[in-house]
């Protein structure tokens, strides 16, 4: 059987346990021209949280009846496609289901010869995309730059502070806990982290950055995007990359101190990552080269069962998880 | 007597009659390298209105007991300077008094055979070169842009759209009043005009520029802002170069739709005028240009008397002017 989680409701806020539900078909038979993929791993990402909403974004919003939208990345069982063989490794846009019938658009063969399947949902997938292309195209960061980044122990964030500091920037990150902050001082390299848990982050952007922030990577929004508004340097840089803290709020917080934009004639600039797609294949060559080279760590928080999907969704607005968050839908 | 106007009180929220002191001083005695400057006119901008906090800022606030800074025009009336003589017209940064002492610095010499006085407080001035730059350099204006424009019938609005016309931009303004919004279409030649003080913006947004807005131009900042980001185009560029409604207000409106920028991969950037006075002679060859051409028509809205100075002012925030507000101070 195939297990399948589809949008049941629209949550208002957090989702709940009746925002899904998990239904058992039979596995899809195949036509002429399709495959077959058994799905590994789904990807959870904050993002998935704005597809649910029934307003105009940068893809159109998941429907009711629908299997939720996600990243995912498993094994052709079965193909009547030229292009594919059974065994061959797709990355794609699968949904959270276990297994998916497809013309292969949207998916793509990936090599796990020398990375661990998990990664092309990672570092190697969209949160690696997103950040590489932030915060070099977006944030265009250069040598002595102060980076200040939000969300540091995250899929993205992590990955954003190891390339500004391959770049030579000082990099400060923000993050929930003395666990993660440690983290990613100690194992990725950042500068410094703040703790927003137990510190005053004002206190902390001030202490790490005295000279104030040259780019700030934003995967957080409210009041720390106010904060490091109000430290901005001349010509400093925003990426607007995301706002979970806003993402369950029927109301989103602006950031009342958006005139340190013209005070400091600095910019605040939005991305989607869909737009670099052309170059993702440059990208995931550079990041392979330095995970091989040990200069870009990255690490997945890997749970199981695609009926623990909504406790697992949760974890992503909770902060209980470091790094990228996938769930192993693949049953025994 | 110099009549001069000097800082009192730091103002909560918009200035009272208490806020400023007008005195009397001898007219003063200049020295070798320095210059007396009969001053004819006063610029008022809703800038000043920041410089009077005591925050830090794009250029350090006005001291508690010095001349309030304003932009002025004069005549030189006694020189000690080599590079001045009697006669020359200066404009640059007098402020609100009617005999200005000084070296020279900050101040230029101005050519008003072709053009009057006014007009280098204006379209050939700070509010002119704001415009020209802003919607040039920031926005980034090109043929068939959709450009709105809050603040149409002010001086720096007036000339934005009027520059984005001669670029072939659809333009939009948005005022406050019938008088000013036809003004602003009929003298000026904007597409359309939305009537903030008695027509629903956001409805009068999506009906003038209905496949969103590419350049957003922004004077006024609070709700104004947010509805335009609500209606970005992809790629969308927003001009932050003021924000009146802001200015008196104890805590500034945060822009809630500031996700927008994200959804459309947007920009928004901040700018000070001052960051491009080396290509002010440039701006200002060009504007003349299309002046002569009567492609740029520009207004000063002009009243008199020092002692009038707080009443003049306030015009500025309730909007009763149109075009460049000047104060006469020469006495006959």
């Amino acid at each position: 059987m195939n297990k399948r989680l589809v949008l049941r409701e629209r949550p208002q806020g957090l989702p709940n346990p009746s925002t899904w539900q998990l239904v058992e078909e039979a596995i899809p038979s195949i036509d002429d021209g399709e495959i077959l993929i058994k799905t590994h791993y789904v990807s959870l990402d904050p993002a998935m949280r704005g597809w649910m909403n029934d307003t105009k974004s940068y893809i159109p919003p998941v429907g009711l009846g629908e299997v939720m939208r996600a990243g995912t990345i498993g094994e052709i069982i079965e193909t009547k496609h030229p292009e594919f063989k059974v065994g061959d490794v797709l990355s794609g846009w699968g949904g959270v289901q276990q297994y998916i019938k497809t013309d292969g658009q949207g998916h793509f063969k990936v090599d796990t010869s020398l990375v661990p399947m998990t990664k092309y949902l990672g570092t190697l997938g969209m949160p690696g995309m997103t950040a590489y292309f932030g915060i070099l195209e977006v944030g265009k960061i250069k040598e002595g730059d102060v980076v200040l980044v939000s969300g540091a122990a995250g899929a993205v964030g992590s990955v954003v502070g190891q390339i500004a500091k391959i770049n030579g920037c000082h990099v400060v990150g923000i993050a929930g806990g003395k666990e993660k902050c440690n983290y990613v001082v100690d194992a990725l390299g950042f500068d410094a982290c703040i703790d927003y848990k137990s510190e005053n982050v004002y206190q902390g952007i001030k202490a790490h950055c005295p000279k104030g922030i040259d780019v700030y990577f934003d995967n957080v929004g409210g009041e720390i995007l106010d904060m490091a508004l109000s430290r901005l340097r001349m010509h400093a840089r925003i990426v607007i990359c995301g706002a979970i803290s806003q993402y369950n709020s029927s109301e989103i917080y602006g950031p009342k101190n958006y005139l340190s934009l013209l005070v400091n004639r600095a910019t605040m600039q939005g991305m989607v990552v869909l737009d670099y797609a052309k170059k993702y294949r440059e990208a995931g060559m550079q990041m392979g080269m330095w995970m091989m080279e040990g200069k870009l760590k990255t690490e997945e928080d890997v749970y199981e069962g695609i009926e623990n999907f909504y406790d697992t969704f949760l974890r992503l607005f909770s902060g209980e998880k470091r790094g990228k968050l996938l769930l192993k839908v693949i049953e025994p």
